[in-house]
């Protein structure tokens, strides 16, 4: 209920077209239902342009079909995060205009998917391994959903940093870094160090013997003694990118 | 703002006694500040009955004291947990009628300490060691000021079990069992057996070696084969009394 | 042995028909065997109506179905947690009268099941997501068998607080709260701040990443800033729906 | 080395000014001494308008006096984080321009501290409770000095929810928040569900019990349900308030 | 190589039987080989009487098989722990005389198995619940094997702790006592309080949630405030069986 | 109560000395106070022989003193662990046959120490280095003091194993060996590989780095690949003394 | 670009042959292109002699084989490591030249196998027990194919320490020792303490309860008391293999 | 006993000279005093060159001097280590000639000091801040005093990764590198990445919030994505000079 509606009901009751038992009663559940949460309402991801997101891992396809189909009716983009392969036939029978990231594991459904173009501000999205690409690619494909042009530069750890110096021009170019690595996530902090971006790291579960799921990377990144760096959960590529989507939003 | 006022102030725009603008200003910030939160602005902690409760550790007694006199004036009964003997010092020049529990470590100034008698709902504190006495009495001092009759059992811990079935008929007796215990923490398990009471179980970090500063017993209590055990925060005998005065309210 | 048994004994002394050593035969065994645990033997799970239950995962079918048959011969309501759809089918062969709860997994074989009506104790089960619907179902069913009229608020997790709020008045009329979430597990301390009745919190293994199992929520739970707030283990909505119910026993 | 730099080297090749060997010799440590590290070496810290920072915390007064005497001889702005009064007092007695930010734990020496203006970007740093400011406090002067306008909303923690709405608009207001919070560190949720600015989420030490000197908090931040909100470690302030200027920078 | 055989070599030097250089070849060799290590070798494992122990899990079926024959052809006695249905049909195969324990998950091949008699020392096995039982086997059955009477006693945990006291006669027979618990682990501590003997702890990683596959009752079972009370690894049922052997050894 | 006591009492019945109600009222009491608990009353640590056990730490000198005051009076032997200097003065003053050993930090009253003789059950304590003297002195006077003869082994950690093995023929000699070790705790393993007797494993808090106050060397010594190893708390000298002790009880 | 080649490119300058412009945009791509990283290009694993290693597991056996033939075309020695059976089956086919070596786990296609011989440096591969082979065959195999001689010693753990002992000539003659060890991880401060050549200690994931997939012999090993002894990642034979040869590497 | 010992008394037990019973009493004790440990005897840290270690840390200055002069006695090298300025001034006064290392906090008596020369193995010791230099100045006169050249690279941390290159010509001059590091630890995956030789790191406690007191470093470097490196115990700069000797020793 937005403040003209307001003022539309007292008028009402001005006019006697409305009783004041009745507006008392509109008005009474005003706080949470109406006007109060108008905003609130307007919880992030339901925003224009933002899709509705469906965390897909722990679903059934039919759920994932289902639950898809009747935010279609609400109109607006959606997209499905943690998809499987499974997940997206189920989807695409009854929405076939329904797209499938492969390696994002996103199933998304677009009313008009903005074309990159030069005026889109960036994100680059860097990978220390090839083993970290599903979790980059996660946050890369949303980064575009979301809005952005995305530059991809991966398998630049810090084993081989010459590579990654080889990029760093491209890298520096970005509005907003997505640092991806497991391992020992060392590349957050060399990337920290040379731009001047904010740099969101992304611990990846990659890894093995006292990696311990990703929580090595993770330490790693906090403890970094870069600034301007600041960390999301392990493997949560889609969580960088809508950081980073937030972080672009007015550019 | 409640419903009457409400209706009042539709009342004063039907008459004209308010512009409509007035109005539509008054009620916009309805969900927050007047009628929306009146019920969430009586915050548990600020009933009737209830203190203002204070965590000092960490406050000079200067911080300690001036927080106090505040609260008093708006009346009421107010608490500070964690206090040292140095705390009350600088409390009881300023506010003489504050009274210091010492082994519980809490200052209170009460308008008037209700009296135990008959009617009282009842928490037994039971304890494991003599090392856990300080828990308890934050327990059971807490328990009392929040209008609970206590039923203080100590040192009957599981090594020497008969000691805690010489006591059964007496913890069998309260309505709720505070169990507060250290190393292996397994007092809440016994008595979550033996009682049919609410039993909230109290880790305290007394122990060595591999006590973890409470973690064991924590654990030991939150993996309890007993039923109707639940757990509070380790050494937070605070809030143990805390949960135990909600659970008799009504009683 | 009731305390009416002992007066018969004794009487049966004094009228010389039975003798002073098989009355003190009979007596010896008390402590343990007869009178001395007649209260302990009364074990919380065996009291009337309270079914016994059985943890069902980790044994088969067949184990669940002998031990549910043999159970049934003593009279009385017996629920098993953790059940599977297979252990349903092996049950239900041999006790056609069993109910299974599948989102809830349990089954239940009950005496008769308790009408909900306006005079029964509630308990509010809120939960923050849709993933936590299992864990809050097998509390809901759970604290149903016990006695309790239940309220399922679902899916009212604080990254989309204002959906809390509308529920907010439901919940209020609970005796208790159960409050289920995994993630941050942040929902218990917001309803602990908006209730004044008990939070039982239930962590649940939802998440990724660094949720570690449930620990992150166990962890958030546990340090909770809002008082009123107890915590049972990891996924155990059986436990808290006991626990709850224990609390809501003399309403 | 710029790019004229190396023509003009050329050139003096061409003109025989220079010898083969003398030029192979000056372009030979080329990368990392000049024209290679030129962009790099404007590290981070060191660009214009950024202070350099000193981490005090484990340094003498001594020391700090030291470098800071040394770091005006090179121009700029100097800060001093984790600082004590005992270390300004050592400071000031050099510089006497010095400023000490008691709470914040900060001394600066600042060419000429930017009048707060209406254009300056926004931050707003968001506190659970009292205990948390001076972690909160590290923030706010730190972006202050980084050129930002700061708005300072304290003790809005999540037990008392309502604290936060009558906020909200405040908030809503800034160009990122800096949540900080101990205990469960829930309002980085609450706070991420609500806003549409990037969140900067500093888990404290504050709490005790299982709160593990902050990492309770930590998972939970980490592990938040709430979209746009990355993390820095535990009680680092600054490093917040750091990436917050980052990317506030172009606004 | 035994004090005997060594005077014999001597007397061949004596006799000149045998060269002094050959005499001086064997000892040489004799600190490891022959002499020196002669006690050593008899490693604990290989004493009369002690079975050969193979950790089957992780090991195929033949090889298994493999290993049993060769350690046959040795003579003595062997079993396997760890072993699977399909593990002991291929034994059978190969040694029709092998017999195998299923709950305990052993396989055991006995030149001649000691009849249980009133002189052999005993051990009581006592668990907290039926889920405890195959730790508990394969310790009941390797306490057999190494030549004590076993008593076992399960499914006596602390919920229900009038089953333990009605086997109490029993458990204090025993010249030790292995107590298996899972869960809280708290059997351990009140057993320890109970009896005379030496308690030897298995922690089980039986439980759900925070029980971590078994640390939480390891740590409780570390921190017991009883003594006489040690504490092998997670599941060990072997190991306690085997301590409690070499305990009741010399009886 | 004992048997010849309800006998009694029944007679009383029947010759009418006492009504039925008065009886009934006696007996309800029974399990608990009179005979059910005569047996559990004898709690290990209160039988002849074996001294009261104080755990000093935490406690005040006085209240050390006022409680070894108090069971003087009730006869026996008296011991008191983790004691100070300090303590050991207070305690000296109101019982001047105290005696104190300092490394061991163990306060001592007692009747009259039994001399060690050849018919004593023997306890080698070995210790890894130097700086596990202070646990391994609590054990071996603790060891002592319930009747053992002491065999002292100490800095023999496998980093020079040679001191070992030289002392082997002493350590095999033992009835019980307690290994005390901190850092890796590999001493346990080794000597368990070595010796015929039951080795209780004392990790030590000893080390630095990554030792984590003593849990590597618990982890270490749990994982023990050698059998006949068991394990207490970390820095539990007494602990496991008492578990020998315990085990030579009957020899 | 060699120095000479600038040293060319400059006399093109001066000859005239090449004009300003084009110079400078050769040298301005310098540092990271090609002279400036012409060493750091360099990177270890792609000098002559070492192979290429591709981490096998999480790949399909038919990327496998890509990235091989890929490889081959570059000539020069191929190793994957963490292969399986399936995986060689699908190179095979590709390049009949592969071996594959089972128990180690890796798939090798040399140009030509150095044949061991008396003068190549040696690396002595030690193991506690038969379980921890296959991280030791990934070791020996990865040392052999990296130019060493391998000298395996295989079950030689703690708990039977005379067999390490009848191996130690042996073990002193190794240039490096590589200690594999689960469990306790004793074997690496045993080995440590008794051989003069560098320690390589590789934690293996063997074992059961509470090795924690070896961290615990992991701290068991970091906190060796012996010197000498440098740690590697859980079953990490590679990476002990790696770091033995590039020891050896001048030898 | 050497082979030729062994002969001889076998010529006097053939010339009659030594009875056969006497002979044999010899050779029993053989392979622990005589000949079997010769070898073991010479203890690394005993041999000629290296000095015996004190680990001052923990013991009183009285007990640091007395130690040292009663190793004094034996001849050779000495040094203490973790040793305060309390220590050397104790130290001091029995021996003159001792030297105090006060960054590295090392005591050493030093037979002659051998002074640096071109032919001297070389160690670099690199650290990522200035507040991981006393971890490293223990490794560097450590590495000095057991015969090494060293090169101190101290505060190149990839925080400002340009300064680490400018000094790459120096590290990879050196023999090994000790890379010490606290925070993230990164230094030691870059360094391995830019280096051939091998690469000692350390993690250091230093750091705040989720760093662990160094386990988030220990983590890092274990999981280091590059080859060639291995790591010690956290704030070890001792051992890890010790390693780098002895893989220096034979240069």
């Amino acid at each position: 209920m937005q403040e003209k509606d307001i003022k539309k009901l007292l008028e009402q009751v001005k006019n006697n077209s409305i009783s004041i038992d009745e507006a008392a009663e509109t008005l009474k559940d005003l706080p949470y239902k109406d006007m109060g949460f108008a905003n609130i309402d307007n919880h992030r991801a339901l925003r224009t342009g933002y899709p509705e997101v469906i965390f897909c891992q722990g679903k059934t396809p039919e759920q994932i079909r289902d639950i898809m189909c009747e935010l279609v009716k609400k109109g607006g983009n959606i997209m499905g995060t943690r998809a499987t392969e499974e997940d997206y036939e189920a989807v695409k029978e009854a929405l076939p205009q329904a797209v499938f990231f492969e390696t994002a594991r996103i199933i998304a459904v677009l009313d008009e998917r903005k074309k990159a173009n030069g005026n889109l501000p960036t994100v680059a999205v860097v990978t220390a391994g090839t083993a970290d690409i599903p979790v980059a690619e996660e946050a890369a494909v949303t980064a575009e959903i979301l809005g952005n042009k995305v530059i991809r530069i991966y398998d630049v750890g810090v084993a081989g940093i010459h590579r990654l110096f080889d990029k760093l021009t491209q890298i520096r170019e970005a509005d907003v870094v997505i640092a991806v690595a497991g391992m020992e996530g060392a590349l957050a902090s060399v990337v920290g160090g040379l731009v001047d971006s904010p740099v969101i790291a992304v611990p990846t579960s990659i890894g093995y013997g006292a990696n311990l799921g990703g929580i090595s990377a993770l330490l790693s990144m906090l403890n970094s003694c870069a600034n301007g760096v600041a960390v999301v959960n392990i493997d949560n590529g889609f969580g960088a990118a809508y950081m980073a989507a937030v972080i672009n939003k007015g550019k």
